[in-house]
């Protein structure tokens, strides 16, 4: 998506640790207008999927999500991440790893709001290694829903995560795919 | 506004302990229809404030301000909650207390996003005691912001938070004010 590279070549910053920092318009600062443009091209690729709820994690992957719910007529639900190891028996639940923070973690979501009934298309900002998006395709097969892809903001291509899921099967459009960044030569497209 | 009244009529339930659940469409599951709705709604009230920022707290306050910052044409910025002790000298921060989980916590945001020269709508889903609010107000003292005022879904109108900021100078804006409520009558609206 045209609109979303610029945007990340022309604010996005890239530090040593392999970190590109786009809190300016994705995660921190939310540049309202470009999130639903964002979000109505994730929602046009998935118009014929009859999607009933779109899933993502807090806190950041929650701004998208609601623009691209908006734009399929259907509700949103985030994921709650939580440390605690007294998971209730009201919640589905699913381990995921943060390599940001180093720590391991637990989303949830509430029984009340993902079932078999449901065909989910799990929406994120950023993904890398894949870890959060596997937790959140793991809360939907616990809960026996249909899992129709996943909407990505940014992915970092170099990172194998996103090729890993799609050779499992999972259709997965991202709206920007970082083929190579570095602090000299800045970000490279796929 | 009546849309989201009838809204927590139909699905708000009412617990002990003075909890108003309303996770099936605002803080857990979102109605993204009705918060663009709600925040077209908010917007409006402020569209002659000149407002630069739309200001929030994550992670269901994420949601409304979204949309609110969409229907006014400018960024919006969530603030992070963090119980971490060492605040960077790269942010505002603030302190508030929290009812629902009985502990202190800072909220924080990079001095990237709020300057003296921005004039900040604060929006909330929520409105009950007013800490997060008067927070979030600390946070563009201390940057030197003017706040326009604030635009919250829900206030707990009897629990007086509300009308104290309002004392202060405050203008606020509440989608739908409670006047009361009990797991037995039900609720009231203002």
């Amino acid at each position: 998506m045209q609109l979303l590279e610029e945007r990340i070549r022309k604010d996005g910053k890239v530090f040593p640790g392999d970190v590109l920092k786009v809190d300016s318009f994705l995660n921190h600062q939310l540049d309202a207008e470009l999130l639903d443009a964002v979000g109505a091209e994730i929602a046009d690729l998935f118009k014929d999927c009859a999607v009933t709820k779109v899933l993502t994690a807090e806190a950041s992957g929650i701004a998208v999500a609601c623009f691209v719910a908006a734009h399929l007529h259907c509700p949103a639900l985030f994921a709650k991440k939580t440390r605690t190891l007294n998971i209730a028996a009201s919640v589905w639940s699913a381990k995921a790893h943060s390599y940001t923070h180093g720590n391991d973690y637990t989303m949830v979501v509430s029984k009340e709001y993902l079932s078999s009934e449901d065909t989910v298309l799990i929406v994120d900002d950023f993904l890398a290694n894949g870890s959060a998006l596997r937790a959140m395709r793991n809360l939907c097969i616990e809960a026996g829903a249909k899992v129709a892809g996943a909407g990505i903001a940014i992915e970092k291509a170099y990172q194998g995560g996103g090729d890993e899921l799609r050779a499992e099967g999972m259709r997965i459009e991202s709206m920007a795919r970082i083929a190579s960044m570095d602090a000299e030569d800045g970000i490279q497209f796929c």
